[in-house]
C-alpha cells in the first residue's frame, strides 16, 4: 500500500475539472458584473450566462435551452420543484418510493401536511421502482423519480416512470442530482416536465445546481424578490459557478462516454477485489452494469458497524462514507436499506464507495486491501 | 477624461478583495470534502466551514456564533428570515415600508396570502422610517427594518426600529443586504432576532450570504433536505464561497473604517461634481453624512429616461445602473420614490451610482464630467 490517501466519497464532494477551474480563475480579479446591469461590464455578464444556460441545457438534452434555471445547488433544485409544482397547483397526488433522497421526502411531506396524497412506490431487493404495481389517483399528479439512487446506485427505469406518469395523468419530476452524466439521461427523450441537476457532482462548482422546467409546465418559483434568470430564481447570479457549471457540462457532452467507461472500470476492479478478499462484504443494489451507477458502489460489512469502520478507513488512508450518504435528523438506518429489505445489521453497516472525476483505476486494488486491513483492525477490536 | 472605463455599478457586482482572491484560489485544485464527511478531508473542511462562520458573526459583532446560518446569498437569507419566521408563528403582524427590496416585499405578500396582517410603516422625504405615527397590533409581529435603503441610500435608524419592535412585543428584522459593512451595526447592540447578510457587497464572492437568527427565536428553515448547517439550511455546502465570504468579513472588521472613509471620499466628490455641473441634477435620500449610506449616489436629472440615459453614460465609458437597483416585473417606477413623494418625471430619472472596494477617488471627477457629456448628448437628442 501507498502512503497515498485515496479518496472515495466524491458524491459528498469532490475535484474541479481542470478546464472549469480554468474558467473560475478568469472570476477571481477584476469587476464583475451583474447580468442585469444595462452597461458594457453586465452586458458582457449577461452573454456568458446564457452561454453557460446553452452548454447545460444541450448537455441535458433539451431543445428548450429558457426551460433552464440555475439555482445554487441540487437541494435547492429539488426543493424548487416540487414546492413550485404544488404551489401551482394547490391540491394533487405525489407517487414516490420510501427511499427517495431526503431533498425531495421532506417537500413531498410538507405538500402532505397541506393536504396533497402521497402514494409510494414500492421498490424490489435491489431499490428498482415497481410502477406497475401502483393505484393511480384521479386528480393532478407528480411523480417523483431520481435517475440513480444516491445510497444503492441504482439506476432507475425512467422510461416506465413515463409510461406510469401518462396513465396517471401526472406529472414527471427527475431528480438527477445522482446520476446525472454518470447514467445516460436525455430529457426530450425522457419526457421529464421538471429536472433537477447538480453542478458539484458533475466536476463543476459547488453553489451550482439547476432545474429544467418544461415550458406550460404548472410551476411556481421558491425564491421570489428580483427579476433574475426571466422571474424564475431571484438573487444575484452566482456566475462564477454558473459558468464553471456551464463548462462541465461542455466537458460532459464531449467526453461523457470516456468518464462513465472510466468509472465503470474503477468500480468494477474496487468491488471485484473487495468481494475476492472480504469474506464479510455484500453488496447492496444491483449487480454491476447498466442498472447500477457506475461511479457508486454501496457494500456492508458483516457485524461493523458504518461509522465505526469508515473512520478506521480513514485511519489507513481511505475516505469514505460511512451511513448514508443524506441523511436527516430523525434517520436511525438508511430509509433505503429497509426499503430494499435489508437486515438491520446490514443497513447499520452500510459503506458508499463513490468515485469521481480524476479517480485513478490503478489505485482500487490498494483501495480493496485498505478495506481489507480496516476490516481486520475493527473485528479484532471488537473482539480483544 | 481618460478612455479607461469608471464601473459605479457595484451594488450589482463588483470585485473580490485580492485576500478573498487568494482564499479562493486555493479551493479551484484538489479535493473538495464536504464538511459532513467523517474523514480527514471532512474534518479539514469542517473547521474551515467554521473558522468561516466565527469570521463573519465576528463581524456582525454576533456572540453566538452558532446562530449564523450560511446561505446562497442576500436574496435567500432575508426570504428564509421571513418566511420562516411565518412558519413557525403561522399568524401574526408584519411591519413593513411600501419601499422595502422586493425579496422582502414578496415574502411579506406571500405571508399576507395566508392571513398576516400587513402594518405599513410611513416614510419621509428622505426616506426615514417614520416609527413613531404606527399603529401597533396585539399580535405575535415582525418588524422588518432595512439597514440602508437600495434606492435610496437612506441609513435607517436601528435603534428606533428596535424600541418600536419592543413596545409591539414584536420580533426585529434587520436587512443588512445593503449597508453591511458600509454601516456601522452591531448585532447585540442592536437588539435585532434575524439578520440577513450579503458576500458579494462585502468584497466576498457572489453566491454566499448568510442569515444569522437568535437563539430561541421562532424561526423555520427554508430549504430542507440535509443535516448541513445544523438542520437549518440544506445542501451541500458551498465552502469556497464561504470560506471567501470569511475572509472578506475579516477585512471589513479590520479596515472597515479605512473602507468607509475612502468611499465617503469618493461619494463626497462625485456628488459635489454633478451638482456643480449639472443643473438639472437633484439627489434624492438624506444629504451626505452618517444618515446616508458612504457608497451610493441616487440622483435623477430632469426630463431623462433612466435607462435612457445609463445607455448614454455606458457610450461615454460610465457603468451606472438606470432605474431600481433591485426590481420586479409589476414595477413601473421604483417604489421608494413614490414612497417619498417623488414626482414621476423624477422617479422614472433615477440613476444610481454605487462604490465599491478599490473605487478611486481620483476617478470621481473623471465620472461627474461623463455625466455633464452624458446629460448634454441625451438632452441634444431629445431636441433634435
Amino acid at each position: 500500500m501507498s502512503s497515498e490517501r485515496i479518496y472515495l466519497d466524491h458524491a459528498a464532494g469532490g475535484v474541479l475539472f481542470p478546464s472549469v477551474q480554468k474558467e473560475m480563475l478568469r472570476y477571481l480579479v477584476g469587476v464583475h458584473a451583474s447580468p442585469g446591469g444595462g452597461h458594457r461590464e453586465g452586458r458582457g455578464a449577461r452573454e456568458e450566462l446564457e452561454r453557460a444556460r446553452e452548454r447545460v441545457a444541450s448537455f441535458l438534452g433539451a431543445k428548450d435551452t429558457e426551460g433552464l434555471v440555475f439555482m445554487s445547488g441540487g437541494t435547492e433544485a429539488i426543493q424548487s420543484a416540487i414546492r413550485g409544482w404544488g404551489e401551482a397547483v394547490q391540491s394533487g397526488t405525489i407517487y414516490l418510493s420510501e427511499m427517495e433522497h431526503p431533498a425531495v421526502e421532506s417537500a413531498v411531506r410538507a405538500l402532505g401536511k397541506k393536504g396533497f396524497t402521497l402514494v409510494r412506490v414500492p421498490v424490489d431487493g435491489e431499490g428498482r421502482l415497481q410502477w406497475e404495481k401502483l393505484r393511480i389517483e384521479k386528480e393532478k399528479g407528480l411523480v417523483c423519480v431520481h435517475l440513480a439512487h444516491h445510497d444503492l446506485g441504482t439506476v432507475q427505469n425512467i422510461a416506465e416512470a413515463r409510461k406510469f406518469a401518462e396513465k396517471a395523468g401526472a406529472k414527471l419530476f427527475v431528480d438527477a442530482t445522482h446520476g446525472a452524466g454518470w447514467v445516460s439521461f436525455e430529457v426530450e427523450k425522457s419526457g421529464a416536465d421538471l429536472v433537477a441537476l447538480p453542478g458539484h457532482r458533475l466536476g463543476g462548482p459547488k453553489g451550482s445546481g439547476a432545474l429544467w422546467v418544461r415550458s406550460g409546465m404548472p410551476w411556481a418559483p421558491l425564491l421570489e424578490g428580483g427579476r433574475q434568470e426571466m422571474d424564475r430564481r431571484a438573487g444575484t447570479e452566482n456566475l462564477p459557478a454558473i459558468v464553471g457549471f456551464g463548462v462541465a457540462a461542455e466537458e460532459w457532452k464531449k467526453r461523457g462516454d470516456d468518464f462513465r467507461k472510466d468509472a465503470a472500470e474503477s468500480q468494477r476492479l474496487l468491488a471485484e477485489e473487495i468481494l475476492k478478499k472480504v469474506s464479510s462484504a455484500k453488496l447492496h443494489g444491483p449487480e454491476l452494469g447498466l442498472e447500477r451507477s457506475p461511479n457508486h458502489l454501496a457494500f456492508s460489512f458483516a457485524g461493523l458497524e458504518a461509522e465505526s469502520l469508515a473512520l478506521v478507513l480513514d485511519r489507513v488512508g481511505l475516505a469514505v462514507r460511512g451511513g448514508s450518504g443524506c441523511v436527516t435528523r430523525e434517520m436511525k438506518i438508511p430509509p433505503a436499506m429497509r426499503a430494499i429489505g435489508a437486515k438491520p445489521e446490514e443497513a447499520r453497516a452500510l459503506i458508499l464507495f463513490t468515485i469521481g472525476i480524476g479517480t485513478e483505476s490503478k489505485l482500487m486494488e490498494d483501495a480493496a486491501d485498505r478495506v481489507v486491513q480496516g476490516v481486520k483492525r475493527l473485528q479484532q477490536a471488537l473482539e480483544a
